[in-house]
């Protein structure tokens, strides 16, 4: 692949929907080491994306990707919530990403036509959605290794 | 949110990096019920970013984002390779998405500067990658409901 495609190469995405989260302010949104994320809202997509969600009320957990449309810039190295120590970006959640992309597993409640009413979010309220998918299997406890994140945890006790 | 607003709304991401992957073509990847994804590949990230890498070799799975670059256009109802009724797409993995966004959880075998060495890929040579994250923790199998994709199954006797 030449050097010049890659420096070309874009992609441009439109949103399919909206979050519907109690969430207003980012300082709302529970952060760092055992935060729970019950909060409970609305993916509600724009009308003419409502057949693509035919079938879809059969999975109990959705995979929303979407976009820190409220995060500037980026940092490569940082210090997340969770921890006192710098990672890379690509080693944490920071909103602060190359790509501002985010990703979140919910729970699925109901649906109500273009509207899926879920729990678990950590957006804030009217963050875009760039697309749904059906969770559909987990890479077993035992064999996950959560580097950093595991020994922040056993620092503080947790 | 005014619809306007809604209308107008477009994201631009520009690929981290690219897969090297052994799929030259879409027909080699395994696709369907009990399709295994064992391929092994490399994550090359461009050089810019290498810092945020930093730490990532303490993570055993990460969660790949990427673009389905060769897909053409969409379908909001589709029949995918596992079954043979039609699902709204976001019920589904079609690569045939309004946003053609693509999500993979690999396994990380080892980093080489700039390079991750993974296991676990399903995506083509070249493909251009959009973001990486850490893999933090599974939905229990218990609680994970797979809707259509479990009743096919059972329907094949797998």
């Amino acid at each position: 692949m030449a050097g010049e495609v890659r420096t070309l190469a874009m992609f441009t995405f439109q949103p399919i929907g909206y979050v519907r989260s109690p969430y207003k302010e980012t300082r709302e949104i529970p952060k760092g080491l055992g935060a729970k994320h019950e909060a409970e809202g609305v993916l509600e997509l724009l009308p003419e994306f409502e057949p693509g969600l035919t079938d879809i009320e059969v999975f109990s957990h959705l995979i929303v990707i979407w976009v820190f449309d409220r995060a500037q810039g980026f940092e490569l190295l940082g210090t997340p919530p969770s921890d006192d120590r710098p990672h890379g970006v690509f080693a944490t959640r920071s909103p602060r990403r190359p790509n501002p992309i985010g990703l979140t597993v919910v729970e699925l409640l109901r649906r109500d036509g273009p509207r899926l009413r879920v729990r678990g979010l950590d957006m804030l309220d009217g963050t875009p959605i760039l697309d749904i998918k059906p969770y559909l299997s987990s890479v077993p406890l035992e064999t996950l290794r959560r580097g950093w994140l595991a020994e922040a945890e056993a620092r503080k006790g947790r």
